[in-house]
Order: C-alpha cells, then sequence, then structure tokens
C-alpha cells in the first residue's frame, strides 16, 4: 500500500512571477501514479554502516599543470569510495542546497529524492534547501525548503518543475560572492550541482571558492545530461540518456514498421544531440535502422555534405535493386557543424553579412572562396535562404535552427534525380522528416534512471556527510543488479582539461565524444552494411514500469562496461 | 511458456519486387517479443456453442429510396447478433480471403489472427488468404495462404506488413471483374476487407455485385481507421485509435512536463487526422492543454483564420499576467480544411495559378476577392511562397503539405508583437513546433486494441461462417470486461447515405465527425477556459502492457458509452 495518498484532483496555480508551481494538488495520469509508490533499490553498501574511503590521489584529464593552477584547493585530491564499516560517521543535521541546472533530464527528481531520504535516514534534523530556477536561484537566494510532502509527488516522476533549472552561470568575482552570501545567510554545510560538463565545472570552480576562502560548504555535482557526453571511467553514464533513448527508439521502431509496411517513403529522423552522437548511435543500435550518421566519424573522415549525401543516395539505390523504396535514415541534430566545408562557409557568411549587403544579383556571392561557393551552390534555395535570412542576435547565421533532416532530403532528391537522368537508379523516392527532441527531455524515468539518480543522490548525500568536496557523485557497476552498484566520489579536476579562450586558460570538463574505436560504434560500424540493405529493423515498443524487460538499461552503457559483446 | 518458439536472429530479405517480407526471421525487441505470446480473451459468447440471429431490418443514414436503388440486393437486410445456443452450426471447411486497405492502424494483423483463429477452431480445414498490398492484390490475384507460422511473428504486433495495404478501389467494370475472377479463381466463401470509411464503402459494392450475380462469395467488412471517424452505435470506435491517441498523448504529456519544467515555450503540436479532430480531442481530454482547436468547431462557428489567431494570443497574454510565458497547443492536421475562407483563398489561387502568371509587383492579386487578399496578406511570407509555388500534379495548391502550426507560431508571434507595441502584452513568446503523425499508425497495440481487433476478426468469421454478406464487424458493450462484449454485424448499407458526384448518386459512409453536443466535446469544452489559465497538465506516460492501468481504454469512447462523465 502507498504509504502516502496518489495525487490526485487540484490546481496548480502560479504564485506572482515565480517559476516554481508545486505539483501537490496536480492531476496525475494512471501511469504517473502508479510511479509514486515504485520502490527503489539501494546498493546494499547502504543497507548496514559504511564510511566513506579514500582512493588514491587524482591528476587531470589534460594539463595537469594549469588546472593544478586552477585549482590549488582541490587538485590532486583523492577519489572517494562508500566502503562497509562496523560504525557509521555520527549523524549531524546539515543544512544541504541543492540545485538543477541546464536542460531537463528524465530523473533529476529522483536525484533530490536520493538526497532528501538520504538526510532524513542518516542524518535527523538535516534541512534540504531547493534553489529555484538554476544557478540564479543560488546568486538571486531563491529557494524553497524541501519536505515530504513537497516532494512526494515528484517520485520517479519526469521534468525538472519541482524546482526548476536555468543556464545562467557563477561566473564573475560578484557572482562568487553572491553565492558566498547566500550559503552563509543559510549556512549551508554543502551544495549539490545536478547539471552536465559546464555545470560541473562550474561547481568545481565554486568548490574551489568556498575551499580556498576556507568556508564550510562542500560542493558535489551529479551527472546530468540526456546526451551521453558527461561520462568517464568512474562515472559510466549521465542520468536521462537511457530514458531519453528508450523515448526515441519506441517512436524511431513505430516509424519503421510504418515504413515497411507502407513501403513508399524514406524517414530522415534528426535526433537531439547537438555535440555528441550518442543518443543517435544508442537509438541505432536498439532500432538497426538502414542508415545511421555519426557526427564524429564525419569529422574524423573530413567527410564533405556532397559525401554524405552521395553515400545515402548509393544506399537508396542498391536498396531499389532489391525492390525496397523505403527506409529509415538516423541523422544526429548536429551533424552539420561536424562538416569542416560548412563550418568554413557559415564562417565566412557572418564575415560576408556583417559588412556587404547581399545583392540580389549575387555578386556579394564572390567574396566567397571557391570551395564555400560551390558548397552554397549545392544547398537547396530554402536553406540559402534560411542562411542569408535568419541571424541571431549578434547578427551570426544561426546553425542551430536549420533543419538537416529537411536539408539532406532536398539533396538527396536532387541526386537522385540526377541519377535517374543517366539510368542509374529507378526507384521512388519519398523523403519523410522528423524530429524527435524535447519528447524525450521529460518523459517518466526508465527504471535503470529511476535506480541510478536515487543512488546519485544518496551518494551525494553520503560524501557531503563525510565532509567531501569538489567531487561528482559516481555510481558503478551499473550492469549488475542494484544492490551491487558502487557508491563513490570522483575530484572533479581529474576530469578536467584547459582550452585558451581570449588568451586565458579556462577550465573545461571534455564532453565525451563517440569514440570510433569503442565499443558501441565498433558494434554499430560492424553491422551497419547489413542494415542498410537488409530490413533489420527492431520495434523497442514503449518503456515498461514492470514485468521481466523493465529493468534491461541501454547497449551504449553494457559495451561500454563490456558486459555485450 | 510460450507455446512457439519466440522470434529470434535472422533476416528479412525481399523477393524479388515483393513488398511483403515475412517477419519469420526478423529480430525483436524484448518488448516486441514479450506481446508475441500476450494471451487474449475473447467474449464469452465464443466459450460454448452459438448461433448468428437476426435482428431488425435496417434502413440507411440518409436518403433511403437511393441507397436502396443502389443495393437492390443487400439494401434493408436485418443486422445480426451472435447469441449461445444449443449446437453450432455445422463446422464447414472455408475459403476466406482477407485484405487490409488505406492507411495503416495498431491492430490490424489482430483481424487477421483472430478469423484464422477461428477457421482453426471452428472451420476445420479452412483456408485463409492474405491478399498482398490493398485491394490491387485481389484484382491482381496476389496472394499467400496464411499459415500459424506465417501468422506468428505478428500477433499484437503493430505495422500492416503482414500482408501491406494499398489505396486502390475497386470500382470499374474491369476491376469488379477482376475481383471476381479472382474470388472465383480461390473459390472463395468470403472475403473480409479490413478499412476505413471508403474501403467499406468499397466493400459493400463488391458484396452487392456478388450477390447479384448470385456468386458465393460473401463479403464482411471491419471498421480500421486511427482518425476514429468510422462509427456509429452499433460500431463504437474503429480500431488504431486508441493506440494512435495514446501513442500521440504520450509525447503531448513529455512535452507540457518539458514546458512547465523550462518555462519559455509554447508548443503547438499538430495532429493527425485529416477530416475528423477525434484525435485532437481524444488527447486533449487525456492530456488538458491549455489550447486546443477542433476543427469541426471553428467550422461550425466560421472561424476566420485571425479569429483563431486572436483566441490564441488572448489566452498567452491572459498567461503572461499570471506569470506563465509557456504552454501546449493542440492543432489537428486539417484545421485549414475547416476555416470557409481559407477554403475560398486556395480555390482563387488555383483558378489564378492555372491562367495567369505570377508577378513579382504581385499585380495578379488583384485578381484576388478583397476577403482573399486580405487573408493572403496576414498570412506568414513562408506560407505565401508555398501556396504559390507547390502545386500537385493537377497545378493545385497543396494544402495538405502546409505546417499549420508553424503557420499558426508566426501569425501568433506577429499578433503578439502588435500587442506588445499598444501595451497589451509584457510577456515573452517563443513558439516549438511538432507535428505527431506517423510515430501513431504502426504502434505496438495497446491492450484495448489488441483485443478488440480479435473480437472483430473472430466475429468476422462467424459471420462469414453463418453465410452473412454486406455486413461490418461489430463488437459492442465495450466498457465491459471482454467476456461480456457483444459480437454481431451491422449492415453496411445502414450507414451509408448518398453523395452527388457528376451528377450521380455515389454511396459513401459519412465519416463521423466530432459532434458539437456529444459528450466527448462537451466535457472538453467544459474544462477548456480552466485548462487554459491554469496547468491542469496530465502525462499519460508510455502505455502499459500490464499491470492495472494496461486495460483501460479511452475517454472519448468511454464518454460515448456514457460509462464516464
Amino acid at each position: 500500500m502507498a504509504p502516502t495518498p496518489s495525487v490526485t484532483n487540484g490546481s496548480d496555480i502560479a504564485i506572482g512571477k515565480s517559476p516554481v508551481t508545486s505539483r501537490a494538488s496536480s492531476v496525475y495520469s494512471e501511469v504517473q501514479n502508479s510511479r509514486l509508490d515504485h520502490p527503489l533499490a539501494l546498493p546494499s553498501v547502504f543497507q548496514k554502516p559504511f564510511k566513506v574511503v579514500n582512493g588514491p590521489e587524482s591528476s587531470a584529464a589534460g594539463n595537469p599543470d594549469e588546472i593544478a593552477k586552477l585549482f590549488p584547493s582541490l587538485f590532486g585530491q583523492p577519489s572517494a569510495v562508500l566502503k562497509p564499516s562496523e560504525s557509521n560517521d555520527p549523524a549531524l543535521a546539515l543544512k544541504i542546497g541543492v540545485v538543477l541546472s541546464g536542460g531537463q533530464a528524465p530523473g533529476g527528481h529522483n536525484v533530490i529524492s536520493g538526497m532528501f531520504d538520504y538526510l532524513q535516514e542518516r542524518c535527523k534534523g538535516s534541512t534540504l534547501y531547493g534553489f529555484k530556477g538554476g544557478p540564479a536561484g543560488i546568486m538571486q537566494g531563491k529557494y524553497i525548503v524541501l519536505t515530504p510532502e513537497f516532494i512526494y509527488p515528484y517520485r520517479n516522476q519526469g521534468g525538472f518543475d519541482m524546482i526548476c533549472s536555468g543556464r545562467d552561470k557563477i561566473e564573475t568575482p560578484q557572482q562568487f560572492k553572491q553565492a558566498e552570501d547566500t550559503a552563509a545567510k543559510l549556512d549551508l554545510d554543502g551544495l549539490v550541482v545536478i547539471g552536465g560538463d559546464d555545470s560541473n565545472t562550474n561547481a568545481c570552480l565554486l568548490a574551489e571558492y568556498f575551499r580556498s576562502k576556507n568556508l564550510k560548504t562542500r560542493v558535489i555535482g551529479c551527472p546530468k545530461t540526456i546526451d551521453g557526453d558527461l561520462k568517464c571511467k568512474e562515472v559510466p553514464t549521465s542520468f536521462g540518456f537511457d530514458t531519453a533513448c528508450k523515448i526515441y527508439a519506441e517512436q524511431i521502431g513505430n516509424v519503421m514498421i510504418d515504413a515497411r509496411s507502407t513501403g513508399k517513403y524514406y524517414h530522415f529522423v534528426r535526433l537531439m544531440g547537438r555535440a555528441a552522437s550518442h543518443i543517435t548511435l544508442e537509438c541505432a543500435l536498439q532500432t538497426h535502422p538502414n542508415i545511421t550518421l555519426i557526427g564524429e566519424e564525419v569529422a574524423s573522415k573530413k567527410l564533405t555534405l556532397k559525401k554524405v549525401t552521395n553515400y545515402i543516395a548509393d544506399v537508396i539505390c542498391k536498396r531499389a535493386d532489391l525492390g525496397y523504396n523505403y527506409g529509415v535514415i538516423l541523422i544526429p541534430e548536429g551533424l552539420i557543424d561536424f562538416i569542416p566545408e560548412v563550418q568554413q562557409l557559415i564562417s565566412e557568411l557572418n564575415e560576408i553579412l556583417a559588412n556587404e549587403t547581399v545583392d540580389e544579383g549575387g555578386i556579394w556571392k564572390q567574396k566567397l572562396v571557391p570551395q564555400s561557393l560551390q558548397l552554397f551552390e549545392l544547398l537547396p534555395s530554402a536553406i540559402q535562404d534560411q542562411l542569408l535570412l535568419e541571424r541571431d542576435p549578434h547578427g551570426n547565421v544561426q546553425v542551430a535552427k536549420i533543419e538537416t533532416e529537411k536539408m539532406l532530403i532536398q539533396m538527396v532528391e536532387t541526386e537522385l534525380d540526377q541519377r535517374k537522368e543517366i539510368g542509374q537508379y529507378n526507384g521512388e523516392f519519398k523523403g519523410q522528416s522528423h524530429f524527435f527532441g524535447y519528447e524525450g527531455r521529460c518523459g517518466l524515468p526508465s527504471n535503470f534512471d529511476s535506480s541510478y539518480c536515487y543512488a546519485l543522490g544518496y551518494g551525494a548525500g553520503a560524501l557531503l556527510q563525510s565532509g567531501k568536496t569538489g567531487l561528482i557523485s559516481s555510481v558503478g557497476n551499473l550492469a549488475a543488479p542494484v544492490a551491487e552498484w558502487t557508491v563513490g566520489g570522483t575530484p572533479l579536476t581529474s576530469l578536467m582539461d584547459v582550452e585558451r579562450r581570449h588568451g586565458k586558460f579556462k577550465p573545461v570538463i571534455k564532453k565525451a565524444m563517440v569514440e570510433l574505436d569503442g565499443a558501441p560504434f565498433k558494434k554499430f560500424a560492424s553491422k551497419r552494411e547489413d542494415w542498410a540493405i537488409y530490413n533489420r529493423y527492431i520495434s523497442p515498443g514503449p518503456i515498461q514500469f514492470s514485468g521481466p524487460v523493465a529493468d534491461i538499461s541501454n547497449h551504449t552503457l553494457l559495451l561500454e562496461l563490456g558486459v555485450e559483446a
């Protein structure tokens, strides 16, 4: 039986201009309700007394000397791991803040629930503050005190609306001071920053700042991003990736069955993931599309847009010969960012558009270098218009607004028309475009993400209780049952390298890109020729929360952990 | 345990140019596999001996005299209902054909499975022929003999790829003769046509043709369409509607949580359903969006595009006053077909474009009547271009290609900019467009659609065994447990009216539109003002196949049956 009544009828009225409204009185669907009391297993280390043990000293992902200079107080600190013990650390009542930073990812609410439950169970009398609307909430001192009643309706639910998120950064000396003031005012023992690579870099800078000023507030990060590009050996995956990929793969699988049933459409599916193509790769492993473009490979092979177009057209021609005039093609959102010649064209266009008028006669085009002109002329006219007309507030071309899937459909169509004329293609081509994006960021978290996030939050609580700072909550051994998962923390400085910006070194957690010699890509590469020609479509279906298939995670994780071949 | 091995590894190679490839060797996901042996309950009438009993004589939905002339052999025949009996009809071995006609809808494979199982159990020695690629398969005599091994991998699976579908019609005398030849060659006792309103009209014409020529082949229809617009008292819903709406509602619910978490986007979601807005209405009842446009209401109130735009802008302004600069808006695919002034403009444009050149100076616009000119000038320039440039093979403007959600975003943006200038709006508006379409047509059927389709197929088998023709398989009492469902057949002529086309009466099954005084619309209308201003979002989550929520059908059905208030 549910220990607390389920969420039922009621309203959700904004108070003033606050972006945060409680779900306490929201109407829930049957499935949402069924998730509220879903029991979450915990790693067994939490079942008994434990202590936080130091691991080996750490270095940096690159340029350790520079990282050491940037983080004099934190650099080199050891990792931490939770080990069974005779007795627990003394159960102090702590004051902890938590903030969600950046884009939504399924499971964020469970990180907070995990922290809350840890504090309730292990540090009675503690207070958990939720900073509202992202890091701006820290700087402006906007928070709510989280209570069991407030948290309950968010358990195992998607979204970030419990305290909402934001994309502000704590960057300037004044902003660090604001954060310090808030920490002092609330007498914070710790702060947990739930975010991606940028947010965790920011968390580390804040940890360094507090430590350097001998303030008591510790800072712990948690790895969040559906893009899956914040990961390393100690942090095998970021939360939200599992759920988002499953949501996209469900849709892709449905479209595949439709393609096969209808027999006359090529579906071009663009998927979220601007920097890295992990989502596209994972969806390919789950569904076996005919063509999958991986940005990192396109960049590595220095492919031109023409070559990408030809590759797609080649497969379509081969399939036409076999009688298939349909198929499914996956495209990462950030594809054209990976094509060097496109980057070149964009930068020339930005230069020209800033200084010249674009005459109708096209004399302005003479400013383009020949290769860029050739590329520009190759683009469909709608895309040309978009490049010339739609600019961001700085006057720059908005690459992000280009609907890559529609551009490719038009380019492939043109290519196939030419091949048809010379007798190299005799099929029928009809493209259908799709973008699967927002619907994956706030779905109900899968069982894996629910449990993973809960453990990340529980672990963050333990790290703070033991006085750790500058670590990212790290839950490992993820292919095993939850009870066998390891829990600890990894020094954020150990994930860092520097980038030179405006003549200064800036610390960055490098995005984990798709490794072309990694197991997931190699698995894909070994299969794709077969998938291209034959129809090996798999339809994963909707995420199930109970039954034998509910607890399976994803191929990327299992391949990287070496438990899937 | 599974009585037959699950579907595992293997290939799916096209043979020649055949559009049909077996799934026998397809790779299945865990969820697909788990569905194969999902036990399907049957209406209790099938548990024991039964007989097919005649109901009252029938008439037509309109113009009975004309329908009587068009269907002299069939008009007025009674409905049929299955009743428990002392003994079964003699179990003759039958030869039956089945065909899928028109667009995909989840559950089609289960209609065929149900027919097959009925014949296996009740009419041993029967043969079931699957006509390939829709009605063209009947005319061309292209079929496969369905076997238990062939059918097994399609049980409870989405798609129509078992025998594929097509949009051809059997219309000309020559085509009827072709169908007759095929029926004679295969010695068919019966034919089941699984399709929408057009296909069932065609099925009835074929039944009349066979009957009028004293041929033994009977024809039974089955109600298929995700659009939900083929229904009447005796046929409470068409299959596929339940699953498709649940798939779209899952996505809408996710987008809602994202909207609430992010707090800065208005999501404009276009949903499938060109003729009727049932899908949009059902999705609204499942998710409670801020704004829902229902085509039938727009037409009934003779709303202009400007009025629709203002209505959306009004809600956005009110929400901005409350601090909400986000929301979710549902739009039926066929919206602009319902706006009379748009129809007028399109027809003028078709006329002008056929006879004039469109000069850059815009002199051609003088040919538009003032109201049409005003509307044209109101449209965003991208839409203007689309109207002028993209034409179908007959030279007509392609209304279907207009991305209504993007058009509305631009129009609302313009309207809000104007209101901002005069101080009537001080929020921030950012629109995000979505189209949820193809991903809903071929999903794994919900438990409801799985059972409903199986019963439809079982019932079709029983009707054919008892020698019925010109009926549509009718399963009723759908709010009760499956065991209590009623099974029978409704005369197709009783669903018909006539339309005058090219001076001739043509029989048509009128599409069931959203009734503005029907329970689903009234429920929606009573709530929408509240949903507009406050956030009553419901996130239905992914379709579950087991657990307490798996068997719930949809609001439209339950409201129309009077079991939901």
